[in-house]
């Protein structure tokens, strides 16, 4: 019989650890919240985690990208809603729609999105990965409404309206301890927006 | 009779040089487009500019700053254009009162934004700085129409949408080789906006 030395040897990965990413997540914000962003460590944050700093290695690049971890399947899923829209829909529908569809990722978490977001309030660094990653998330809805043909400077409006109708919907989630359902909220938001932009 | 050295020790600062702040910008610029930002030293700027380093550190925190040192006089002039609108003024019509009352700043300036443009096109660093600096004007021209009374989310929502309405005429603008009236630009790229958010 193979020792598991030999068998994790052959898989090319020192031994599975279930679930490692969300302990190693949740272990993070503990102590981001307890002992603030700049004075963990990631040896810390693996031992909270019991885990190994090469184990934390394998899923993050540093401490901070463990806020971010989620960005890229954020991204895609907002990329599929945007293409993905009726062919009718103008391009604030796509992308505002979009952003409902995603509003569950975020329900699903529970207290999660809040603490992170308290987090990243208390730290400039933070607040600029964040603005960053929004930014980001934009330029790819943007490139998604091209793909349908919307043309520029439309489809950069509407993906950067988009991201700040969700921004104000996001902090009104996250100040109300996440209650109220986010896509209502993002649907307000959306409201405001278009009751902002009618009126001069 | 006093040499100049004592005088200047007395004045606590070395010796005065005409337009020191405008030479270094000039040079970091031009370095920064023959060699790249990377590339770039201090040294090498305060070197071109026929000046000091201790005259550069005078004026600049660094050389990413040099890029940056409008940031402030910009965002003092839009929360100025925004808090004395007319008392009428919808909150996004304040917002582009502003950044129309600002495009003569640039515009003044020749060829520098387009030159500037580019080489923050070409540094990832650099681009995010730069999503800071119109996150920061975003912030101050909301907090500017919460002064005049207008409520949350409104005015974050008019405040980013505005930014976003800059940020597309900017972009046409320096593609265009700055010819076209940047304030006409920001009217058009409003007028976008307005279209984009009517239609769902």
């Amino acid at each position: 019989m193979m020792s598991v030395s030999v068998i994790t040897y052959h898989l090319g990965m020192s031994r599975w650890e279930p679930n490692a990413r969300g302990r190693l997540e949740q272990a993070a914000l503990e102590l981001f919240i307890e002992r603030g962003f700049e004075q963990t460590t990631v040896a810390e944050i693996a031992q909270r985690a019991g885990l190994t700093e090469r184990t934390f290695f394998r899923y993050f690049a540093d401490k901070r990208e463990v806020l971010f971890a989620g960005a890229g399947a954020l991204q895609e899923l907002l990329v599929r809603g945007v293409a993905q829209a009726p062919a009718a829909a103008a391009p604030l529908g796509a992308i505002a729609g979009a952003l409902e569809a995603a509003a569950p990722l975020f329900a699903e978490r529970g207290d999660y999105p809040r603490r992170r977001q308290a987090v990243i309030a208390a730290n400039a660094e933070l607040q600029e990965r964040e603005l960053i990653k929004l930014a980001r998330l934009a330029a790819a809805m943007a490139g998604a409404l091209r793909a349908r043909g919307v043309p520029e400077p439309a489809a950069s409006l509407a993906a950067e309206a988009g991201i700040a109708v969700f921004r104000v919907a996001f902090e009104r989630w996250t100040a109300g301890d996440c209650l109220t359902d986010l896509a209502k909220l993002i649907r307000e938001s959306l409201d405001e927006l278009k009751a902002v932009t009618a009126g001069r």
